[in-house]
């Protein structure tokens, strides 16, 4: 890792419509979330994931999440993602237009079990159907999120060769289908030395064209920018954040906010890695987010004065 | 940089005392300084800026400074440390029997007006004199803190040839007497990948023995832990931290927390790297300062619930 030559990009993935807004007690209206969407739109944002595919009575926080992809499906240049949970989800997602499937199975058996109600043999059983779904449908994407890839709140500290069981698993059953993985830090406890192991280690036993890496984290024990920094230069090409640092797992017991996509800005630009996000826009998105209700947020750039951020 | 090989160990300078009870309006009483002291020598800290010798008028928080050093000066293992922003203020921490004296410097001529009242040439000239008073008192030791070495409240971004110049002259009135450089982050607006920069630039023109390298930070912009890690990949073998995240400058507008120890220590038992510092008793700590009056912090492990930090 030599800091002197950062990456000439990072892709920012903008999490706050999925993990963001769901983790916002009272559902927040339609019409907030497109008025939010498309303020991040405005600064630059062109990945987004917008919502996710599960049952509404367990997440009815995400129930609209078809509505927003009509919304905003035909944006030139826009690469929408919904996270989904199991087979039926991915289908719904496909039905409502989603070119990139975000599926979620975690790395720990409790935490899976909390967050999707199965264990991850089941997970990965309906991951074959996904994937078999998905090589019926040109131009579609698959994204898995490995949550708890560090830790889990139920069993702790999570080793990079427990990722690999699943992660190993996973990828034989891709085959050649191209694929984004991304080591989700669920709980924000992980480390920056912790995380460059992972990517070193998994790096090294699973390197291979079609495979990319990208980074999800969370700012609850301050590690947030360090984390992400050290993911990109250990080997991921995208970095998920949520723009005024919303966030949370509804399963997760005490994790808060995600990384606030200012803040991971702040610091790439710094290196001047190209992301295609203006920072002042993006703050103007912090600010309707931060103002929505329920909308508390952790991020840092928003608490100073905005004439010192020139 | 290799994130996968850490520094076996870093040497934190706990600076709450100065840094952070000096950002509290109303002077606390010495005696709960005395205790949150002790509470911090009990979590391990061996390295503690423990006041200041400046005009009571000024900083009147910082009036008792010698009572503290008589505390506390005959305790085995400590090296205590007081600021100085001239020969009047060395010679004081030097009838009170303080060892280390850190010298203050901003690189910038508009901050170090505003910070000690005086033009750099001026604090550079003196800083002569204190260099030849150190050299009379053997066993003494002289750390240089440059202040606004990364950005300055009033100039903006400060480039690493600006600090150069001022560390140039520095060296050249140091001779070969042992020093402990430190570039701070006066404001927090640092990026990671400036901090890098500098500390490589500067350590490739500058190194030698006897010449250390130390990192100064807070976390306003959320940088704290990312830029204080990146300096000990590029030279630092200190970095001052202020438990719970305390801390300020009263002459650096906008400037919030120092970067919280709790989060540096986290960050750094995470690739095994030693500090002494026992995390469970720093919080408890962290605790005693943020519940001091005036206490704000800004820390994210005090945040988290105890039961998640084992």
């Amino acid at each position: 890792m030599n800091a002197l030559t950062p990456p000439a990009s990072v892709e920012i993935v903008e999490v706050a419509p999925r993990d963001g807004f769901q983790s916002i007690a009272t559902p927040l209206p339609t019409a907030d979330k497109r008025r939010c969407i498309e303020a991040l739109l405005d600064a630059g944002v062109t990945r987004l994931e917008i919502g996710s595919f599960v049952r509404p009575k367990a997440i009815p926080q995400m129930a609209d999440t078809g509505e927003l992809i009509a919304a905003f499906a035909d944006r030139p240049g826009l690469r929408l993602s919904a996270l989904v949970p199991n087979l039926r989800g991915a289908e719904l997602a496909l039905d409502h237009g989603i070119r990139e499937v975000v599926y979620v199975v975690s790395v720990s058996e409790s935490h899976n079990r909390s967050n999707v109600r199965r264990g991850v043999d089941e997970s990965l059983a309906d991951l074959g159907r996904v994937i078999a779904r998905l090589r019926q449908s040109e131009g579609t994407r698959l994204r898995l999120d490995l949550g708890t890839s560090f830790d889990c709140p139920f069993e702790g500290t999570i080793g990079w060769e427990q990722v690999d069981r699943v992660l190993g698993e996973a990828l034989a059953l891709a085959g050649d289908l191209p694929l984004e993985v991304a080591l989700c830090d669920t709980t924000g406890r992980a480390s920056p030395y912790q995380v460059a192991e992972h990517f070193t280690r998994l790096g090294e036993r699973h390197a291979g064209p079609g495979l990319d890496w990208a980074f999800h984290g969370h700012d609850t024990f301050g590690m947030g920018v360090a984390n992400a920094l050290f993911a990109v230069h250990h080997g991921a090409t995208a970095v998920d954040s949520a723009c005024a640092g919303l966030g949370g797992c509804p399963f997760a017991p005490g994790a808060t906010g995600n990384t606030a996509t200012e803040d991971l800005l702040y610091a790439l630009q710094g290196g001047g890695v190209a992301t295609g996000i203006d920072l002042p826009r993006l703050l103007a998105a912090a600010d309707l987010i931060a103002a929505l209700p329920g909308g508390q947020t952790a991020s840092h750039l928003r608490q100073v004065p905005r004439d010192r951020l020139g």
